[in-house]
């Protein structure tokens, strides 16, 4: 596991209580893909299966974090802000949340970068997936931007 | 208010535990329009804005609920589940936060529930928004299929 995943923990840990309550925790992150994990129980709905809005937390953190963990790597300062999410319940999720996000292609990740350091500020997109009994559950992409401090 | 919301009160005490957490109540249904609020606190993130994970969450359960209740005011027996959602987050929500879902036009709504009746399933596509100030701060869709029991 690359070390600054770390630096992820500790931001959920002492920023979003909200993930505290649902148990999110990274389970891996080698600078590629970043997986999130969090258990069913505190984020159960009627029907004994994962709640959508916690399913959405989970996709939406598992982008967001790839993303603060590719600046912090850059060595990139800013305000990263979530611009829109969409999302497609494919299937229900009976067990624990398993939260994927693989980077886009590294042409697309060095772009981003580049015109966050020449211009401030930079947008970016990504895909992540929740996997329950070897399918794909559930498929998110979001929107991110990276502003720098003023 | 109408009776109703009361049902709605009971779900989310009973069977969403995050939405416990997350301090969500029904401050208001009227038939047309259901208006969910939860406080800031437990929905903080690093800004001291609310999380865009709760922010869809209660974006999805303003729309949910409204779904719920017109389908129990019907008098319907389903299982009601979210296919897909997407939301744009167009400004931060700097205080509580205060989810709106109007119902669609009244022939939209009611073919819904006769296709149910006739078919034993249907499907909607309702919007949410959360004012923040006076103006829209978050809009969302989310569409919903309604299942007859097996």
């Amino acid at each position: 596991m690359n070390d600054n995943s770390a630096k992820l923990t500790e931001f959920l840990d002492n920023h979003l209580p909200i993930a505290g309550y649902m148990g999110l925790a990274v389970e891996g992150y080698d600078g590629r893909s970043l997986i999130l994990q969090a258990p069913l129980a505190p984020n159960i709905n009627d029907k004994q299966t994962a709640f959508g809005g916690s399913l959405c937390s989970a996709g939406m953190l598992a982008c967001w974090g790839l993303v603060y963990l590719r600046a912090q790597d850059a060595g990139l300062e800013g305000n990263q802000l979530i611009t829109k999410s969409n999302i497609e319940f494919k299937a229900p999720v009976t067990g624990d949340i398993r939260a994927i996000c693989d980077a886009p292609d590294e042409t697309v990740m060095a772009a981003f970068i580049e015109r966050f350091r020449e211009q401030g500020k930079a947008r970016i997109s990504l895909a992540s997936r929740i996997e329950c009994s070897g399918r794909v559950a559930v498929e998110l992409q979001a929107e991110f931007a990276l502003l720098a401090p003023r």
